[in-house]
């Protein structure tokens, strides 16, 4: 067929309705949907610059900082978190990193690909990173980065970056801190500022509930001066701050299109972030994560690990024995167009990951699927 | 005011309507904004995993190729570049590149922070690249890459990559053939098999016109044989083909959250090629780019370069003697909302750049700008 003959072999874009329910992404709200289908402008537009300013400034009032170094980066949380590491370490460096699931992996294997050394705290998957445990890793220093997830999406762990951020203060010997909150931000409390952290990067299609495709980063003052006084460039040219800051700056100067559409639709998520209250959000998500394991424990199901220090918004469910649980996300998503999460790792086969993220985070969620879950396991 | 006070301070997101006739992004016709705003899906759902197929085999067929390893990137165009780079250089690799604009230069910086030796063809900007100067070049070798920049965005020049291709195969050792063809893709004849390309990668926001925010992507055999052989890790993870080829493969390994709602965008705006045709779409651009070049002859604008290597989708225009070309762009986007583009490096201050891409290359946008011009340059 000569490719100038027109064709519609393809069909009509018709993605299915689902209730999203598992690890990220959540359920986009419509007002962040509109969003995304706006006018794209371009990315030097001044409308587009002062949405950009509005969103930066948007991004600090929800990481609670003051720093200046604050933006989506373009690209997944994934982007973020490479984007934390290649811009404060440079080749023979050392790095401190505490693994107590998947996202601690992944930190080390980017430290490893920057040249670095890393040393790591390992922890039982489903626990939280004790600060005991980093207090002790600390006396095989000195580190230039110590590196802790805040909510290990693998296994619903949430980990205490407060008391962890005042060991890695007093101890540390000056190492910057670096904190994964892609899954807590907007559903829990993150305190860059309080809790001391240097680094700090995010995803959007977790507790903000933009599609997924940028990652909030904030860099504090100290973090900034350590990138600007590097003695070797960035190894990554897309995630190279030292350039990408002169286009969020007073600068403006031009480094790689920006994604605007995103843009508009991050833009918008955090503005339902505040005209909802960020501390009424946190409270949402603990209220109705309660709701969702009162309801599960009702039909026999239980939480994996301490319910102090796991998450609310990443409910990490026991799998009954007998159960097939691949079977029931499978018949999750075809009959009730509801998606769960597996496990993964040690966990896989043994957990559901039960995500209860920014807008999916609704009575009628929880109702349908404990309602849901109860038909399917009576069966 | 505590976080707990809702808040619409914030105001509506309104971005203006354009006329986006600068250098990407392009306009987005209504069938793609649409699309943005489908529900969001999880990033394993079957339905996306089939759209994801869907997507690889319309992307074979744009860029003209039977290559497996073919996708699009999660980060712009210049992540594609950056993941073109990565994955084939080891740290010791010597690369030629020419330089004919700004992405040359970009080619260079990235060759450089993968630890690699970058040989350059340079070249006048707003001139293509000489086939026989790579010839030339190609004596300093070997080299395991040498790179071009198909349609050079910063000065509206097309090399012919067709002629350097042969050149590269005849005489290049085996260096495998890198080809940016952010601008040229979907508007003027890009045969990545015929033309013997081994690595190729592209933009959405050009003459695809999806919004800004995905890289399409290929890779031949032979590039996939030689990062499937690597010694050492590729320096990004986020961009590791080794990895993502395994998500956008049979086994379905979760490497990152891919960007949903944006491959909904790229999807549609992949459909839109191909019910209009690809032929008839490079018909649509050299038409239009020639009643543009009339159009702008007639009130007394000119062309930058040889008309035969200049782009019809990236028109380069000589900015008349006595005309304040920042004024004419701030007037053009403020009293008529169309973007045009400034001249970059040598050539600033000395061209326009006049898109005509994608959704924007269409009579009305053409018969407006004139217009719009006539009126402006009279006064």
């Amino acid at each position: 067929m000569p490719e100038s003959t027109p064709t519609s072999d393809y069909g009509t874009l018709r993605p299915p309705t689902r209730v999203l329910m598992g690890p990220g992404p959540s359920d986009t709200p419509p007002r962040v949907l509109a969003a995304l289908g706006l006018p794209t402008v371009g990315h030097l537009d001044p409308a587009y610059l002062e949405l950009m300013n509005q969103t930066a400034e948007m991004l600090r009032r929800l990481f609670r900082t003051q720093n200046r170094l604050t933006m989506p980066m373009s690209g997944t949380g994934s982007a973020g978190m490479e984007a934390a590491f290649v811009n404060v370490l440079e080749p023979g460096d050392r790095a401190l990193v505490a693994i107590n699931g998947v996202f601690g992996t992944r930190m080390k294997d980017i430290v490893e690909r920057c040249g670095c050394e890393c040393v790591t705290v390992d922890v039982e998957w489903g626990q939280p990173v004790p600060p005991d445990a980093i207090q002790k890793a600390l006396s095989q220093g000195p580190f230039k980065v110590v590196a802790v997830v805040h909510a290990e999406t693998s296994t619903g762990a949430r980990s205490d970056v407060e008391a962890i951020g005042r060991v890695v203060k007093e101890l540390g010997a000056g190492a910057l801190f670096i904190v994964d909150v892609v899954t807590s931000l907007g559903g829990i409390p993150v305190e860059v500022d309080a809790w001391g952290i240097d680094v700090c990067y995010s995803g959007t299609q977790k507790c903000l509930s933009c599609p997924p495709g940028l990652s909030p980063v904030t860099f504090s003052d100290r973090a900034a001066e350590i990138i600007a006084t590097r003695k070797t460039k960035v190894q990554s040219w897309y995630l190279d701050l030292s350039m990408i800051q002169q286009y969020w700056g007073e600068e403006r100067t031009y480094h790689h299109t920006a994604p605007i559409n995103m843009t508009y639709g991050l833009n918008e998520a955090l503005r339902l972030v505040f005209e909802e209250g960020l501390e009424n959000r946190w409270e949402r998500h603990r209220r109705l994560s309660e709701k969702l394991r009162q309801g599960l424990a009702e039909i026999g199901l239980s939480l994996l690990g301490d319910p102090e220090y796991s998450l609310p918004m990443l409910n990490a469910i026991v799998v009954p024995n007998g159960v097939d649980e691949a079977d029931v996300r499978k018949r999750l998503l075809n009959e009730y167009n509801i998606e769960i999460g597996a496990g993964l790792g040690p966990l896989k086969g043994k957990i559901w990951r039960i995500g209860l993220m920014g807008h999916t985070a609704r009575e009628q969620n929880v109702v349908y699927l404990v309602a849901a879950l109860r038909e399917m396991l009576r069966r």
